[in-house]
């Protein structure tokens, strides 16, 4: 057995978090006299902002950096050092980190570049330096990192310049693969005035990583939701546990990736292989395991801030309130684009609201109209009677670009609202620079979650109500469980024909279409006549993968005369092309909806299953998901209804399709694929599903073994 | 002959857009002596920005208003008097109109509600103004409106106090549907630095409608960009006539439309009906004549910043670069999410860069890497390198949460390396409250466009290129055509049978499968050998549709055994469903991609053309266009390559369509459903097209014909 072993590869120590983010003392190693250079600025950085634990600068050739005394050596500090951070030349780092180790520093923070970015003998550099601290029980931050920051603690032990002083903190933790996005969400979000706990930039991960730091954060009272800018997981399944942790303590992940875009296809070998682009895997398996995976800044930051705020809603269905008619159809259009529901009001509460209304017919969208300027009390009793309609989940105030004069008549009554909500109710205020300053304080002021436009407030509920679903249905899920291997068949070459492919996947309990292979055209009728009219008649070649481009299939054979006809053509084909006959496949023919489900090995993720839409217009619009196996049932219709096919096999245009034996097929074969850790790929393509109830039936099969499994 | 007429509706008289944006001279009706009330918020507004020109206030209960002489009367001012804002109550509007229409005013601005937005008596009230207002040769803005806004000339004749004071004046000009839409646009513009020339809220556009303004604008030397934000259009051939005079002039049309998430369907006759929502036809339209659709606040008034600084880019190919390695993954991944191409350098383009570069390979995304710091020769060699690459046609330098200091060292680099591309080229860089501001302020100073964040540039960019294409596309197709009436065939009924449309079509040059109708199965045989083996047989039944539904259709039928089975079998099932036979139907087996053409009339947008894939995945993922009849082949061959399907007939997987078949195809059926204005709705459905090269065929078609129009 060859497979990817989805234990954790990491030997993983225990980390004591407060060691990065607040901790009660830190050496800045490699601090010099010149204040603006990058070496200096973590100490810059500590004593600007007003770090209250000690700051103990290291460099042997002063004594005195900042007002500070500066040692020679973190040892020679002779007190308790929580943290340290280095910014030193690559080739002094190592004797900077066994003195931090010597010293009993927690957690060594190596800002220094040069490691195993910079190949083989960086790679060793690095595994000396993991190798150092963890022989003395000290934890590694880095290489090649910018820090981390502590908000509330006004720990900015990071070498940039470029951060904000002024500070709000806040639930929001963020964790992120590059320094420089780290400081920029950290930034674009103080900015915002959305508080945050603290960043941690991992650089090259030699010890630290991110499953640890999510782990802690899971622990960490202060943290209510973990932010995440990644471009590859170092270690899946530890990462999976952090998770599922968070998630017992109620703290949403939520994860932006990079490198989304690299040429997608990964092997030609399996269609399944072909569409197992990165970001598809890595985004499909994330929100199996409840991460939400956002694609930019500014939703990652909002949405972050939104989910520390709020609990997520019941339901997607949104009411919609706004002065303005215009705004009205706007967020209306905004929030049906990104996947909420916009419903009608129901008949008990157009009556009630009707009583106070003295232009128009109550309705959601909710147009106040210019009823609302002046008149507090209609305000209130029309947002009291829709806060009790149970039409809603979660509601959003829509409101323009007000000035001072509007914001402080009009707001107070918004925000009052908004907080007595007992639904996730967020307000939108268009910001408009000096204009809108006074609303901006107005709002900072209360305890409602508001946004700066409508499109940021209706993105974060929509990813709010994405997360609630994800979250549900991965601790339903629960942790996956081990399946029994299944070895590798005695004889099964490692390209295996459809046929042998089918025998192995029926011996399983999957479901194959009829079939029998026949030797040569003799006997023919009578194997036909067991399988019944219709049917399909396929001529297996050696060597040949696409029979039907070369005319060797034949759909909807109807009787023994047109059997032999077809026999006929193909002997003749087989004749002209010089081909090796490997027999006759009579096959019954299925008709229904066509779907492909295909197995393959990632790297990181382990066994993975693929479902998708049949046909050569499903792989151009993607419409595929992948998942790790095994799945449940559950997991399974999830799946399906995250695909255009699914919403077909739910019925359309009166159609009804046997979704629940495809359901039962699609968590036989991921349970198989697991088991199979020989098979390396699979493609069940397709698999027909008939009309409710028909079942659903793999009517063609290929699979590739690993060579290296051969007996 | 019962078509919508596409002659413009209304009798348009010329507008002077002088006195909408910069009258020398305005007088306010109704404001009175409470300052703060809604009617004298105009007069307010004028006082407090500065406007230049003569105010006169018309109250007959004041004397004087805000220290200016108030007359009883716009004819008592006994001066010229360019436009008048009127804010009176609906019952007293018709005097004051006519009042202003015996002083001469030009433009008469009623803001006053109460009108074609309230029932039957409110319509009539309308039409009485605008009969009034036309007689005197006045030109009427409104009613239900919020007026209009120059910012040049600090005309701020608009009854809001939510109103931006801070003026900063620009070549984009805005015309809002909304009135309250069309003040927060205005504001967001103006509060993120965005120069606006000004903008006109058409209210009920009783007389003047934003084809008279897009017209206007088309003119107007101040106005480069014409911002649109719509519910629905007045009068589609003036406003096609105004776009393409608005091209013409080289002046960008964009367009929010509302009422996107409107049910879709309008018709389930036929499955074009099914199709043709309002809002995909919208846009549908909107792009073939060369208005840009977007669908947010910020996209809208961001793509028009940058439209009014820089021309068009030659293709969609974009460099990136950025002190950044994370920003530069995350702003490839968005470029590509965007449809914008991030090309690898070439190999003399890193031959040139790789003399000045200490760390890394040079690529594209560009990491300028920590070198930058300090050395503003490397930035300025490197862009200048880079701004030589033939690779590229768009730059965008993508810079991160910069504070003051780098802001100065290092922003002028970037600054004057995009004022000098001869590409588009832009700045985006983070904003982040405090921290950013001298960042803001460097770029404000500077000529380049810059954006707050990497996605508003690169959206803007990606909006940019598709205008640009849009635009050529519309401008090369020129005005739509007639085409010779084509009668109603005598003897046609409304729901014609298969057969009948299939033989219409062909009459008129249209390439249908080869068939035969016999009205019973004797001859069947003969008729057979003459289409050809294997063919399709199908049972046509009266009032029977959906034929296959009831096994009325056998496809592949291979001889004449087999034909007289089908012949059995669709007996058996005329017989027990107790249908009536209407014939025969043999015709020949096409194989290829399914298509799906149509036509429907709209009652805004005349005869239409729909195009989309074939199959129910395609419904299920919506991949279809409209476009408006006839059709050149450019535009059809454009329309194709908007779907999934165009892409597959452009080939997939090694197999190629002939496209160009179906491109004749949908031209001709263009005109002639265009000249058939008795035909409501046709379904062409599929059209198979065959690998090229093999033609493009209808294998099936229905047609719904207007029932006033028999003969």
């Amino acid at each position: 057995m060859n497979a990817p072993t989805l234990t954790s590869t990491a030997n993983r120590l225990p980390l004591d978090l407060a060691s990065v983010l607040a901790p009660r003392s830190i050496a800045v190693v490699g601090a010099s006299g010149n204040e603006a250079g990058y070496s200096s600025r973590s100490l810059t950085n500590l004593l600007r902002t007003g770090y209250a634990g000690r700051i103990f600068p290291v460099n042997p050739r002063h004594t005195e950096l900042g007002g500070l005394a500066c040692y020679p050596s973190v040892r020679a500090i002779g007190e308790p050092v929580d943290a340290a951070i280095l910014l030193v030349r690559s080739d002094l780092v190592p004797d900077a980190v066994r003195d931090c180790v010597d010293a009993g520093v927690k957690v060594i923070t190596v800002c220094s570049a040069g490691f195993a970015e910079d190949g083989e003998a960086g790679r060793a550099r690095q595994r000396e330096l993991v190798e150092l601290a963890r022989t003395g029980g000290s934890r590694l931050l880095g290489p090649n990192c910018i820090g981390a920051v502590g908000v509330a603690e006004k720990v900015v032990a990071c070498p940039t310049l470029n951060i904000t002083d002024v500070f709000t903190p806040g639930a929001v933790s963020i964790i992120s693969q590059s320094g420089g996005m780290a400081v920029n969400l950290f930034n674009r979000a103080q900015g915002a005035g959305i508080g945050i706990r603290g960043f941690v930039s991992v650089g090259n991960e030699a010890d630290i990583d991110v499953a640890d730091l999510v782990d802690a954060l899971a622990d960490d009272e202060h943290t209510k939701v973990i932010v995440l800018f990644v471009e590859e997981l170092r270690d899946v399944p530890a990462f999976t546990a952090a998770v599922a942790k968070a998630h017992r303590a109620g703290k949403p992940v939520l994860a932006l990736k990079v490198g989304r875009s690299e040429a997608g296809a990964r092997s030609s070998l399996s269609h399944t292989g072909a569409l197992a682009g990165s970001y598809r895997v890595f985004r499909s398996v994330m929100e199996q395991i409840g991460v939400l995976v956002v694609d930019s800044v500014d939703a990652l930051i909002h949405t972050a801030d939104l989910m520390a705020k709020v609990e997520p809603p019941a339901s997607n269905r949104i009411l919609i309130v706004s002065p303005s008619g215009g705004e009205c159809s706007y967020a209306a259009d905004r929030a049906s684009e990104l996947g909420l529901e916009v419903p009608a009001l129901g008949e008990d509460t157009i009556r009630a609201l009707s009583r106070d209304m003295r232009f128009g017919t109550p309705s959601n969208p909710f147009d106040l109209t210019g009823q609302v300027i002046g008149n507090s009390g209609f305000l209130r009793s029309v947002l009291d009677e829709l806060e009790r309609a149970p039409e809603f989940d979660l509601a959003l105030y829509a409101i323009p670009t007000w000035g001072a004069h509007d914001a402080e008549r009009l707001l107070p009554g918004f925000i009052a609202a908004a907080e007595a909500s007992t639904k996730p109710t967020v307000i939108s205020a268009w910001t408009a620079a000096n204009l809108t300053q006074r609303g901006e304080q107005v709002l900072a002021a209360g305890r409602a979650a508001h946004f700066g436009s409508v499109d940021a407030a209706l993105t974060a509920l929509s990813h709010l109500v994405r997360w609630a679903g994800l979250r549900s249905a991965a601790t339903a899920a629960g942790p996956r469980g081990g399946t029994a291997a299944v070895p590798r068949p005695a004889g099964l070459p490692d390209l295996p024909t459809e046929h042998q492919a089918k025998a192995f996947l029926r011996r399983h309990g999957l479901p194959v279409s009829r079939e029998v292979l026949l030797k040569d055209a003799a006997g023919a009728a009578g194997a036909a006549a067991g399988i019944g009219w219709p049917l399909v008649a396929k001529q297996l070649c050696a060597g040949v993968v696409h029979k039907s481009d070369l005319g060797l299939v034949r759909v909807g054979v109807r009787g023994e005369a047109d059997l032999a006809r077809a026999v006929g053509d193909f002997a003749d084909i087989v004749a002209a092309q010089g081909l090796e006959s490997e027999g006759l496949l009579l096959a019954e023919l299925r008709e229904g909806a066509e779907v492909i489900i295909g197995g393959i090995r990632d790297p990181r993720f382990g066994p993975l299953v693929m479902i998708g839409a049949g046909g050569v217009l499903a792989e151009l619009v993607d419409d595929v998901v992948f998942r790790q196996c095994p799945l449940t049932r559950e997991e399974a219709g999830g799946a399906l209804d995250e695909l255009a096919v699914g919403r077909l096999l739910r019925g359309h245009r009166g159609t009804r399709y046997d979704r629940e034996s495809l359901i039962g097929l699609i968590v036989d074969f991921s349970e198989l694929f697991a088991a199979s850790g020989w098979l390396q790929q699979a493609d069940l393509n397709p698999v027909i599903v008939s009309e409710a109830p028909g079942g659903a039936v793999i009517v063609d099969a290929a699979l590739i073994l690993d060579p290296s499994t051969k007996e």
